[in-house]
């Protein structure tokens, strides 16, 4: 069973009250271009993130606004920063790391730094297809010079989700993935 | 078999041709710290690295002076540099990718950054006790949230080797590796 592989680079979710803080009142953010997974986009804005070792400038914002404002890093980037995110799936704040969020007209701190734990995205039908039914983690097999395999990927169910595998940027940069590369999922 | 993981940051080694040119005539590299295999040292030393695309400040020299000038990076670095070097074994700059080094006193672009292969240092002995005489490759076996199998760690005999797996930072931050941190090893 070959999936496509995204690509997911640091980037952030934010709120419709967080927008105007770091955008100005009645700020909505503008659609760059739409993201694979029905109704998401990249957006136009971009915000820098500091903590206390350093920043990070010119993170893109993913839309829509959210229920909650999400800071989504990779380890090496937590390494720049110098705070230390858990691994969690997207929209579990639990024990997220404290940063800030920089935008042209105001900034926030918040609990809200996390590592997206490896995910695919997939139907029912998909599941039941591909044999995953019931399963909550599936394993990406990839091949090549620095290939292997990567556990621990979340199963993420909804009738309106394109089947993809999302993964951060140190786990592409480990196994020489590219955006869009297909690779073996299986269940162990 | 658990062995210990030394992660190995960006890092160059340098010719004394070489040293001449970065630091000045008669120049002799300074010892810092020992490393793990016998005989191995990180420098007081350090150089910009620096490509079409960017450049990484810091970067340490690692000691003593070998017979060829050899940059390691992660592929994360090859994308703030804007190069595209290839996998290889330490040793191995076939199609290496262009890159200068700048030190105090002078540069030089070279046809020398590699993206190490991941291996491993054993003896003779050690391959014999944990059942990988005669491969040329074993599998790293990682626990934890971003756990799984890293493949082709390539096996690197010698007699005065301590046995240690090494592996680059991009590694390292995909599978939340510690330098010092155990992990197994096995033959597929």
């Amino acid at each position: 069973m070959k999936v496509k592989v995204g690509v997911s680079a640091r980037h952030v979710h934010v709120t419709k009250e967080d927008v105007e803080i770091l955008f100005g009142k009645d700020y909505k953010l503008t659609k760059k271009v739409d993201l694979s997974q029905k109704g998401q986009y990249a957006c136009n804005e971009q915000v820098t993130l500091k903590a206390e070792k350093g920043i990070i400038e010119k993170v893109r914002i993913l839309g829509p606004e959210r229920s909650k404002t999400q800071v989504e890093i990779s380890k090496t980037d937590s390494f720049t920063l110098g705070i230390d995110p858990p691994v969690r799936n997207s929209g579990d704040l639990s024990d997220a790391a404290k940063i800030t969020i920089i935008g042209p007209m105001g900034s926030i701190t918040k609990n809200v730094a996390i590592i997206a734990a490896r995910h695919i995205h997939a139907t029912k039908d998909d599941a039941k297809k591909y044999g995953f039914e019931g399963k909550d983690f599936v394993s990406l097999v990839v091949k090549g010079q620095k290939g292997g395999i990567l556990e621990n990927v979340y199963v993420r169910l909804n009738d309106d989700f394109s089947l993809e595998v999302h993964l951060d940027t140190d786990d592409a940069n480990s196994f020489l993935i590219k955006n869009g590369d297909e690779a073996e999922v299986i269940v162990k």
